[in-house]
């Protein structure tokens, strides 16, 4: 399994991946799932991939490859991000239909999620969700941040208190804690994370940071949020009765 | 869809059901979820129901007529709790196989789950999952709870709070917090609950109410665990770097 979230928000982006992949509970394997295409000064693009491995890799392997291609049109060169997301898309239902084949009948799902956001020089940032079959949605100020992988048990406390005007480091912890409450709840996501900020206009991409066991601010975190909903709970009044 | 939580403790046990049912988004009713068979002093057979509801009304109609056969087996003369999951499981096998029948074409999905909880005289309160396939699990002290239908928003402050040897009202409480944060991010279950306490060795159901949008202790922990999981959020440290 596999959890992304990222947000985009008025002063900027946020956007975090876990790292475990499994195939079964005895094959768990640490990769990254936060890719980037940065051309620095001109347009930094994040990848966050969840779904079958064998198609998220290739699909970033062939995105990463093509743009060597002087003639292509690939991510280094398209003058959107709308364009960035089409190109991902296509590449999904490219790697899909090379792998399923018409020979192909082994009920396996190669299906994949992606979350690419990002800035472009020319536009604003922007951030979209590729479903499995390649289209997409985009995010908008009253949908401020999109999930893949295993979203459910971490959306409760980004749905509470995040929106468009959160600034960039609560919402970072936000993320965090939101993380902490999906790696409590699901054995298949894991450390380490890897986070990346992106300060609106700034087409950088340097505020990026793997999170590991030993952060400590990670661990100071999630002993607070820990302790502190335990405190909260005995707080609150018991049901009158029964 | 629905949610159900039931929680096997030291002290009794806690049935917290939703009453939302939808088939689409545009056809949302509510149904009651949660089942008793009692005879007090005898027996508390609770069941909570999630999935197809013309399967689990159906399961529930049948079980119901049968306690009215006076040579049959059934929930109101059954030697244990297991035999009433037994029962309930070869119900909804029952259920399924007609509905299903040789014909049926339709891709729809029969399926549901069912808690079943509570105490027969002779033996301890005991409770089980029953899965759609009609088998079943029972909670120990080690998995002091189990849940049916959308469970994921609302299991980690279960996790983080509950155990065998919490005491039945901080139970509720918790379970009443774990539906507050379903309900804010799952449209599709929702008020009003219902939900049932029961005393260890009381064999009485009497500790049962419906809980509503008016009920002023939920109105009460709704508000104050909302307050103060943001007047958490912002005492915690926030990111010392992005």
């Amino acid at each position: 399994m596999t959890y992304c979230v990222a947000m985009n928000l008025r002063e900027g982006m946020v956007f975090v991946s876990d790292s475990r992949t499994n195939a079964g509970v005895d094959h768990i394997a640490t990769f990254r799932k936060l890719h980037l295409f940065t051309v620095p000064g001109d347009r930094v693009i994040v990848l966050q991939s969840a779904g079958n491995l064998a198609t998220t890799q290739s699909v970033v392997s062939l995105l990463r490859a093509r743009t060597g291609e002087p003639d292509g049109h690939h991510l280094f060169n398209v003058k959107s991000m709308y364009q960035a997301a089409e190109l991902v898309g296509g590449t999904v239902r490219e790697v899909i239909a090379r792998d399923t084949g018409p020979q192909a009948q082994s009920g396996i799902d190669f299906g994949c999620s992606f979350l690419v956001g990002g800035q472009i020089r020319g536009e604003d940032q922007r951030l979209f969700n590729i479903y499995p079959a390649g289209n997409f949605i985009e995010s908008t100020p009253d949908t401020a941040f999109f999930q893949i992988g295993e979203s459910k048990y971490g959306k409760p406390i980004i749905d509470r208190v995040l929106n468009y005007d959160t600034p960039l480091r609560p919402a970072l912890q936000c993320a965090l804690i939101s993380f902490d409450s999906t790696i409590k709840s699901n054995l298949s996501v894991g450390m380490p994370l890897d986070r990346l900020v992106y300060l609106r206009d700034s087409f950088s991409d340097t505020l990026q940071r793997r999170v590991d066991e030993n952060d400590d601010y990670f661990r100071t975190l999630r002993k607070g949020w820990s302790e502190g909903l335990r405190r909260l709970f005995n707080e609150l009044p018991a049901p009158p009765d029964l």
